[in-house]
């Protein structure tokens, strides 16, 4: 059973790597099993479908962001707000590191290109930025109960705010073939203009070294 | 010729409906050139390639959008900014309507699953994003010079927060299958955080009457 679930997970790995870099439609099961090294006729042992393989490789990410999300428990609310910034920073320059170039988000690149044909899928990615969401609102209210949140500015149109622009900053980012860098410095000063105190507490992102390189180059 | 040019054209509009309601990759040039009533024989006649295709609907779709954004010529600078927000989402409740579910933005979608893996759309793609990222720009330094930009805005960083944010939105909209129809107003609140008045000028977007619907209910 050791090497079995090993295969398993290998299957998960290989396909997350896949997904991510090329795109879900443009990689087939038969070459997700040559590079995980599985016998195409285990594959379904595993996994029902693709799809199912992909459900698992939503929730490999998501126990990921989570994990980084859960590691931001100190300092003021508005200090762990940007900290969230950087975390979500922080995982994008890693798949950047690992992959050569910018590859998007992981949930919002499945999201754009299933949502309208798999609603299993879909549903399970809106569980994901649903949670997102709801997790910046938390620290969002921790923030305004702080008093420290700018006038007129609501703390649940705050997150809805910060997790789209997450999106948008980050798919832009894909589409030009730029660093991943730039993301959480972009949050931090949109999240200044709305917080008090947001701009003090900014820090930039540790530097990678990575420009722009990769299949667009 | 009439024919011939027609067929041509009804092969670009098929593409596009079939690429924005479900992706690139989940639509061939066979089902394609049925939908449109062409022989696939001749397909080649028209476009070298399904690439050069998906061209043709880029192509096609910025025109719509070009057309829209250039409609929006009356009134201040901060009145023409709300607007081109308006004219954003009022085609994004067309496709709506048309398809019976929000679909995404026909860029984002594709700039979300090809980025990677095809770099002549993926150039073609961030010039479209770069060009509205210009329109919004030239807009903001209008308010800008119109002294209604708020202290320490710079105009520049509003079109590219704008245009971030138009993505992010319709992305995660698109993934819950619900409506276009707030994002114009989305963004209106965002444009009023960061201008003088912009809260005077705006406007709820005519309603359409749709609600979440489609394959996702």
């Amino acid at each position: 059973m050791g090497r079995s679930s090993d295969a398993g997970e290998r299957l998960v790995r290989t396909a997350a790597r896949l997904f991510l870099t090329r795109s879900f439609q443009h990689v087939g099961v038969e070459e997700i099993c040559a590079e995980a090294n599985v016998r195409k006729g285990s594959f379904y042992y595993y996994f029902k479908s693709k799809t199912e393989l992909a459900k698992a490789v939503i929730d490999l990410h998501a126990s990921v962001l989570w994990a980084s999300l859960d590691a931001v428990a100190e300092g003021t609310p508005t200090r762990r707000l940007l900290a969230m910034a950087s975390a979500i920073e922080a995982i994008q320059q890693g798949f950047e590191e690992r992959h050569g170039r910018i590859v998007g988000c992981p949930f919002g690149n499945l999201a754009a290109e299933l949502s309208t044909t798999d609603p299993y899928l879909g549903e399970e990615l809106a569980a994901v930025f649903g949670e997102l969401e709801r997790r910046f609102a938390v620290v969002c209210h921790e923030v305004a109960a702080d008093g420290a949140l700018r006038p007129g500015v609501d703390p649940d149109r705050l997150a809805a705010l910060l997790n789209a622009q997450f999106q948008g900053l980050i798919l832009l980012a894909k589409v030009r073939g730029s660093s991943a860098a730039g993301v959480g410095a972009a949050l931090h000063e949109l999240i200044a203009r709305h917080v008090d105190g947001g701009e003090a507490e900014y820090r930039p992102p540790a530097t990678t070294g990575l420009r722009a390189a990769g299949p667009r180059g």
